[in-house]
Formats: structure tokens, sequence, C-alpha cells
């Protein structure tokens, strides 16, 4: 088949070079068009990019030339047929129903759409039948639709629970988290301010792990989400580490569950994605590994290309009812971030939708 | 009054340091017999410390001659009022019974003899009539004592919880560490295992916390610690830190209470130590801050000379019924070892056991 | 004496912060006016500054209200008789001689002033006869006069060699030096930038090495400084240390000396502020360490309450003629910035110049 | 061809990890035996090694049995072709001899017999005819030989410096560096010696590095090396860093040279490796970037798989008579260890000499 053509908003940022770099070679999807912000406009990406990520810049994309966000620029460059989106929320909010209204589906990362009623905040091992979701959309007068991903922190926990929430019920989770620097971008986080030091601190984050995953593990009724009717407290904190985000996690399930049972339904556990076999899913969503001190951020976090998330010391927890507690890991601007997202176009290829 | 002699045994290592520090110009002791692995005795100390705390060797112990660990070694140095210990927990078992039986008070950080009936795991605040127990171990037909400080985990949660139990009571704990390196000792982490990493394991520590809290919050009825009636589940993790343990608590009190109740309670707490004004007790033994970042361990672990511990973010929990979450961080080498370890020597010496 | 009473311009940065901890309880200057950026003008100090040197703000200070920078700002809250300056140099330029015209003397840590030939770059110990210099800026038509402090990387440098200039000539210097993060201020340097790095350039760092030295280490001659005849070359690179730059130091020396004689002319080595006594002047300008494995940031870069720089490995150099190496360390943040500073503030005082 | 069968001694170490994911779907040899210390002997490789590079063990080796390191125990399990060493230096004096007298070439990255007058430190890029030495080891009585690898600090600087030595001539070098954690070996480096901190010595490296360099770009005349004439100091520091040694290299050339010369000799460089397409030979021994700000570890230790060295910087030195200063950076476990080990190894083989 002929590749779709894609535009990448806010293309020189972090989760920006992550989608270049999972795009690159795509065998669906052809990066056409970069945008960014008007500081990076014109130039080519090889010089708007402060290229972080593994490697160089791919020869690909390095010379294309960077426009500024906003339909008309993109329009002007290329006829895409799909936009993924990595800017901040606040122009998100602005510029994506532009493109939807347009008729040029929005897969986003970004978080301003999230929690809006006929938006999906998609896994697709998770909830891919919450894509159904956006054929609400066109209700706003938009032609295409937008699909969101969860955040990075709620993504990884998310993989985890469902096959827990499936096989045995869950009806309380507490989870505290050593999250990665990558996480707040580039210059998010001062090296002063983190070197020999954690900061018990994420603006907004809690919030949206509690929020994120009642709607995530909802039930699309045909017409609505049916939330979730599990209860999740979050504390969040950041590490002095690259990427890979880290959460120590206490479940209580519905039912009584010897761990052994619990690793198997994680193992075993498949999705939408790989009974498709699209492109970017991984073989096991899921890896359990059973060493006494793993997963751990800098040995872990390419699992699966980075797409597969890591569990590890699952054990019983005899605080709560039919308690379980165990650690995951996830790649936090692949998984995370970009690469989820790319897993949710082509899986609205597959379906259809785009 | 004159000063109690005191001999330290393991003086060369990290938690052997701190105690060398602190009690350089101690007003109650003074550091006679410094006793250490076969490898530094006869070495001067300046020698055989390879030095790691701020500043310099106190020059007034620089140049005593290490001895072997062992009674007669130690007294053939001096007939030494008290012992402080700490050497590793195999080595404790088998000497500080023999510092005991000789009539010589040990007060160790070893966690050797912490879960025997007749010796308590001590925090002067939390705890002091705990004290007592020692009284029972004249059984075992020793003319002294030993008297041992909780593990560093286990002590800051005990502060920080001591107060909501007498105020609120706690039916359910479930904490999540982040645990400083020297924890484990100069050479316990490897740099390679740590750069940009998390290690989510460290070996016993779950158990000691969640084992060690029911005696130390528990009851003295006269003949025996009645456990406290409280669940705790602990997680714990390793991060990239020097010094200052910190850990995501999330408690299920007793009876409702609000935030500013919990904030309060901590606030006022005092206990036996800053009852008698005794050297090394901190005016506060908690510290709330209200920024919402902290606390840090860089940033505060100092905090009362590293014997406060200091709590922040409280919050309400919505999982846990009356639940409330915040952060608590403590010196783990201060607060967590020495310092503990001093301050029950001190109200030893105040109670006229010692 | 009565203490003269001084404004602190920039006195919510890193550098500013230290002058603030320094001058905590100084015994001749009192801080009276804190001047910063307009975002904080108009908030107490307390919350103005995100305080982040050791222990909390000094209560004498943490109520001030923060004016902005500038002479009539300054002056609205009080007649000071010195200012303290560790603002952008571009903003220095233009503000600092706005005080020096007004009759009130600039103490600063700014690049703006430093080649100009009628302004000091005063090192206490190196160079106090370079003081002279400030009669010249009369010409200007000011009533006062700016004294500057060298760069931080300058600073230490500057010290450890000159007592070997005086002894024994220099001809040549070749430095590779690993710096600190303070040095680029709070936010300087991102933490996905150096973590797991270095980043082996610091904009126009060699450049001021080189041009500084020269001016510091040459000759007042009455009218105008003469440079110094060696030649100096440098490589500047960032590691990830909070504080405490170390420099590798390769000499050629105007004549030969062995080690012994260079240890002892750095140890032997005092200045004018020793010969004085004043408040910031440490006991040793130069402490030589003998260990194999020092000067290490962490570890003594607070010697001398961070006023002493550090030496060690101090060893022949077979390639340069009558070489020598070794390595220097020295507190970026208080030696190379405000405690300089400081301490030429207490030097003109001491030498009637304030 | 048929592959050479091979053992490694020492494969469980982080060096020998290197060589086993180096040697792994490798076109030239096979490995067949992997040997390490008694205490991993009789283990399968994936339960021995503590895996600590990039992905998981190879499946190709993960379940070979360990035996000890020793001609007989390799000889039980294989006829064996060829042999690669990481094992410790002491141990290497005794058991390299063993294999080159039964017939065995040895391959080695231990230091043990660098020195040895008929024995090349071999960088095929560099002094590819120094192989030629290895007849004159039959003098020992030996059926075969053994060839040594540099230090890892060495090797980059010589690969750097050959083209100027071709092209312009040497006649001194200082060379500072900031070596990664990862030559220590696993556990050479506790974190708390090294978290904020740089440790300013490492034990005998600026010997090697001084030693070694003139025997590497000495001249075979046929039965002896004769030594480069040139004078080379260093300074050896270890920094933060994973993997990466960097180094500042100030160079007096023989002959006046402007900088973008130099960068030329450098990015025209080949040696004999690249004529004669070995599997591991990298493209471009050196890459010269013109950013700033590189090469820095993280983002390009990998450069060529870690076999290419990346400089950059390259500017005049005005302190050394034709001066030029740069920095390098290699991978130095690959490019300085096992890498350039397999490149020797299939440079022996292609010139006829296993």
């Amino acid at each position: 088949m002929d590749k779709l053509r894609a535009a990448l908003l806010g293309a020189t940022g972090m989760v920006g070079q992550r989608f270049v770099k999972l795009l690159t070679g795509h065998r669906m999807f052809e990066l056409t068009v970069l945008a960014a912000s008007p500081r990076s406009a014109g130039k080519r990406y090889r010089e708007a990019a402060h290229w972080c990520v593994e490697g160089d810049v791919p020869e690909e994309v390095a010379d294309l030339r960077v426009v500024r966000v906003g339909l008309e620029e993109v329009r002007r460059e290329d006829e895409v047929d799909v936009v993924f989106s990595a800017i901040p929320s606040e122009l998100a909010r602005e510029i994506e129903p532009e493109f939807a209204r347009a008729g040029i589906p929005v897969i986003s990362d970004a978080s301003a759409f999230r929690m809006e009623e006929d938006v999906p905040i998609l896994i697709g091992e998770v909830n891919p039948d919450h894509l159904k979701l956006v054929k609400l959309q066109a209700r706003r007068g938009w032609r295409s639709f937008i699909v969101t991903s969860p955040n990075c922190t709620t993504n990884e926990l998310m993989i985890a629970l469902k096959p827990l929430m499936d096989r045995f019920g869950i009806r309380r989770v507490i989870v505290s988290t050593m999250q990665a620097l990558s996480g707040a971008g580039w210059t998010g986080v001062p090296s002063m301010a983190i070197a020999d030091n954690v900061i018990p601190y994420i603006r907004n984050e809690e919030e949206k792990v509690e929020r994120e995953a009642l709607k995530i593990l909802g039930r699309f009724d045909g017409s609505r989400i049916v939330p979730a009717e599990l209860e999740i407290s979050a504390s969040c904190h950041r590490v002095n580490v690259l990427e890979g985000h880290l959460e120590a996690v206490f479940v209580e399930l519905s039912r009584g569950a010897d761990v052994e049972e619990v690793k198997e339904a994680m193992r075993k556990f498949r999705g939408r994605p790989q009974e498709l076999g699209l492109p970017t899913a991984p073989e096991n969503p899921i890896i359990v590994r059973e060493e006494e001190d793993r997963p751990q951020p800098r040995l872990d976090r390419y699992a699966g290309g980075g797409m597969s998330i890591v569990v590890g010391r699952v054990r019983r927890d005899k605080v709560l009812e039919n308690g379980v507690k165990f650690l995951v890991l996830g790649h936090n601007t692949i998984r995370g971030a970009a690469g989820n997202a790319i897993l949710n176009a082509e899986l609205a290829v597959s379906e259809g939708y785009i």
C-alpha cells in the first residue's frame, strides 16, 4: 500500500524527536511535514532540532524545511493524511481542532482534549474500542477527529492493570512513582535541582493519573464512556534518571489471586495491536521479570523497542484485601508518548478510521 | 558531671564516622576507645578511617590507636562506661552480649538483637518507656544490657506516625521508599549500578520495616511488648542520592482528620528527649513544610542537625478510609542510625539506666 | 566600629544567595538593601529567593522587602556605604557606574568592567596593590569606584600560581578544567544535558581565563597594569558536580624546582588579607594535600569555609621545561565569587578606600 | 570460509560482556568456549554473567556452560583456533603464555605483556606492521603468540595523534582526561565516591599512557620497536559518566599547521583495517565534529558502533609552538578494549598470522 503522508506538530522537542525516530522507515506513514515554533520555522530540521535521542538525525528528514505550527502552514507544504501532535497543551487546544475540522485526523500526545467526553484516551492494548468514540466528534462539525494518548505515567500503569482487571477485578490502586527527567522536557529540570536529590512533586501529575485512569479503564456503552469503578491514589516524584518511569503499585483485587496467577495474567496479555500485527506493537505488551532487583530504568527501558512495559517483584500485599504489589517500568517518551500515539494511528488505519 | 567514657565498635565505617562526628565535644560522653576490624587495628584513626563525612577527622580522636573489636581489646585500652556499636549484624550477635554480660551497656545500631523479646528498639520520641524492657535482660545472666535502634527506613516512619497514632489512631500504612546510597555503606552500591538508574530492591528492608514497626509502636505491659495492631506494607527502592531517605506514605487513620489537624499534630509533637532537654534531641522532632515540592533530600536532610525528620505534601488520600498521604524525609545515617543511638544513650543516662 | 551599610544587587540568584549567607553576622557589613529583578521586587526576600544553598534563609534578611536593581530604588531604602553586585554583565555595565558616579563604591562579581584599564580585577592574596588603580577612576568623573573579582575559574588558578611566580617565575601554563554546575546558575545546565555526560565547552570561559590572568598577575607601575609575561592556554569543561571547580594545571617554571619546594611555596603562601586579619580571609589561602586522590570537589570544596583553595598531586611534568603539574580546586561561588568580593570589600575598608 | 573457533577468557566481566556482544554473529569467529573465575565455572553463561551491557544476553551463548580459565579447561571443551583474553593482568601473566606455547594465538586486552619487547601493542589503524613482532616470540619457544591492545585511554589518543604525526610531526603532547566509570569495572568505583564528585586519580593510568604511546607510535626496524621521539604528559581523572573517555589534548606539532589542515588530516585518515574491509573496522576511524560543544560522552560514544573516535573543538594553542588543542572521545570498552582486540584478531587473520 502507498504510505500515508503525515505531518508532525512539535517536531523539534524531545517527544517530537522520538516521533521522528520511530516514523523513520515506518511502513504505513511517511513524514512529509515537520512543524515547530516560529523560532525553528524556516530552518532545516537538522539545524532546528537540538537532537538528543540516540544516534544522529535521520537522513530522510534532516534537510526538511521546518514550518510553523498551523493548518495553513502545513497545507502549504503537503496534503497530509494524518497529523501527529506533540505540542504544548494550550497550543493544542487551539490548533488541533483546526485540523480535525478540515478533515485531517489528529493523533495527539497533548493533554488538551483528553478529558473531553467524545475524545478517547487510547491505548491500543487496553481500550481499542474507545476508538469508536471519535464518531461522536462529528457533532462538533468536524470532518475528522482527535485521538489522544494518556499521560506517560498513566500509560504504563493502565497496561499493567488491564489484565488484572479483566481476570480478577480491581477495587483500589495506590501508586508511588519514580519518574525520569525527560518527562519534563529538555530544560524542564535544572541539573542543580536534581543532582544528589529527588523532587517529590510533579505539577498536575497525580491528578492526571487519577482522572485519566478511570476513563481509560471505563466501558464505552455506545454513547459515552462509563468510568471504571475503582479508586486510585498517586504520589508522583522525580528522580535522577534520563528515561523510564518506575512505579511502585499496590492493588486491591476484587477476588483473591496468588502471585503466580497474577504474573501469568500479565505474561499472557495480548491486545488488539498484537492480533492485528501492527508495526509498532511489541510482541509482549508486558514482560514479567523474575529477578529480585528488576525492572531497572537503565537496563529495561528499551524492552520491546521501548514499547513493552516491564513488571517485576510481583508479591502479595497483606495490607489491602486480596492485595498484590509490584513494580512497573515503561519508557516514558516511547511507550508513554510518541510510540503509543503511533500505535494509535496504526490502529485507526487498520480499523478503517483513517 | 564527669563525662562517661565510651568505646565505639565499628569506628571506621560510615555510621562509625557519624558516631565519631556527633560524639566530638559531646557533653555527656567521651570517646576513649575506637575499635574496628583487624585490618584497621594498630593504625591511628586518621589512617584507618577513609574519612567521608563533612570536614576532616576530628582532632580529638585523629591519633587514637584503633583496636580490634572485642571485650578484652577494649578493656585493655580503658574501663569504659558504655559501648556504641556500629558493627555488622553477624558480628554483633557474638560480640555485643560479651559487653552486656561484663556489665557494660551496649547502645547498638546493629539489627542482631532488635527482635529479641527483652530488647527494645528504641526511639527516644516514640517509645521511651520500652527502655524498661532492659531490666528483663538480667534473666540472661547479664550485668548490663543491650538497647537497639531501628532500621533507618523504619525510624523516620515511626516518628512521623507516632503523633497520628496518638491522636487519630492508625489502621493501615502503605509506604514506598526512595533510599539513599549511604544506607548500603561506602562500597554497597557500585556507581555503574545506579548511574542513570533506580534499583527497586533492598535486601530484607521491607521485612525489617514491617516487623520492627509493630514492635516499636507496641505497648509495654510490664512484662512484654504487645505489638501494635496496625498493618503495614512497604516497597523499598534505592535512588541516586548520597544521604537522606525519602518515603511516600499512605495512611488509613482510625477516625477522620482533616489535613490541617494532621499537620498540627505533627508540628506540636514533642517527646521525652525534648522534655529532658537531651543534648542530641532536636527542638522539633518533626518539621512540616508547606512548599509544594518539599522535603527534598539534598535540601532538607540536615534539618535539626540531621535529627529532625521533615514532612511535606500532607494531603487527603481518597482510596483509604480516613486516608491521608504525605512525604517524609530523614537523614539515614544521623537520625536513622548514629544520632538515634546517641539519643538513646542520653536517655538511658538521664533515666538512670547508665 | 559601626557596621557599614550595604546593598546587594542580584540578591536572589545563586551568587546572590552566597553573598547573603556570607554577610549574615559579618562584623564589618550589614545588608540593609536587597535588590533583584522586577519579578522579585516587592516580595519579601524569603519568597523572592528560591533558596538553594545550605540551611534556610537567614532570619536577619528573610523579611526584607526586595527592591528593583537601580540607584534610585536602592537609595529610597537606605543610604548605603557600599554596594555588592552579582548581576548579569550587560546590566552591570549600565547600573554599576551609576553607583560609582554617585559616590557609592561597587564591589562587583560581574565581568562587565574587568578588562577596563582603570578597574582592578582583585584577589586579596594575589594583587592587593592593584586596588590603587581605582584612584584613576576619578578621571571618569566618578566620586567612588568599581572593583571587580575574576571569573571563578581564573580565581583559584591565580592563587595557586602566585607563590610559584614569586619564587620560581612562570613561563607557560596549560590548564584543563572540570567545572561545577553552579557556575552556570540555577537553570544554566539542564539535567538532561549533563546526566551521564560531560559538556566540553563553556561559552567565553577559556578567553576569560587567558585574558584575566595576565592582568591579575601583572604589575601596577603607578599609572597602569603591565601585563604579566607568561603564556596561558585553557580548555574548559562542565562535569556533573554541584559546586567546586577542579583544574588540572601544567606549569613551565622559569627555573628548576623540585616538587617539595613547590609544595612548600604554596603552603607558606600568605597574602595581605592574612596580614590584616580580614574576617573572610582563610588562615591558609592554599591547602596542599598529600593523598594520591585529592582534591575532590565534594570533599574539599568547603576547606577554609570555602575560601581556601586545595592543591594536590603536585608532581614533575617532564614535557615542559622545569615542568610541574598539579590539581587545584576552589569553591566557585564562594572563593570564586561572593567570598572573593567580600574579601575585596574588607581589604578596601582596611586600606582606607571605603 | 568456516568460522574460526574462539575461546573467551574473562567472559563474565564488563569487557568480557562487550566481547560477547561484539562476537555474536561475527562472520570470522564463533565463540565456543567461555571461561571465567571458579565462582562462575559450571554455571550457564546466562546465570554466571551479571549482564550489564545493552539488551539481553545473546541467545547464541546464553546456555553455554562456563569453564574455569585455563588451558586444559578450555581444551576439554573445544579445539579453539584463537583465544580472546579479558582477564586481570596478574592472571594473564601466568595463563596467556600457556596458550601461546600450546600453539593457540592469544588476542589480549590485559596489560601483562604490553611492554615486553617482542609483543606488539596493536591498533589496526595506527601500527599494523607491529604485528610482525610476534614472529620474534618463537624465541620464547612458543608455537603461537600474544598480541595486546593498549590501555583504553592510550588507544583513542593514539588514533587521534597518528594522522598528525604522519603529516606534521609531533614534538610534545599534554593530555588531561575525564574518564568513565566502566574503565574501573562494575564494582571499581563506589557510587558514594563519585556522586557529586570527580576523583582526580586513576592508579597507574598516567604511567601507562606515557609509556605505551612511545611504543605504539614507534617504528619497527625489523628486529625491535624504536620508540617514537615525542614527549607526552598525562593527568588522569574519573568523572561520573558510564561509558566514554573524554580527553583534552594539547599538541606541539613539528611544523606549523592551520586548524583546517589538522581537521582534514584527521577526517581523511584511514588505516589497514579500512583497506582490508575488516568486519569491525569503522568506516571512519576519526569523526571530526564542528559543533562548539562536542564530543560529549553520552551522545557520541556509539559513533561507528563504538569503534570510531570523535574529535571536536580543534583550535590553535598559542602556548605550545605550532600548537593545536582539541577534545577526543572514544568508547572505552569497545574501541578502548574488546572492539580493538577483535579488530586485531581480524587483522591477524587477514594478514595470515592466524
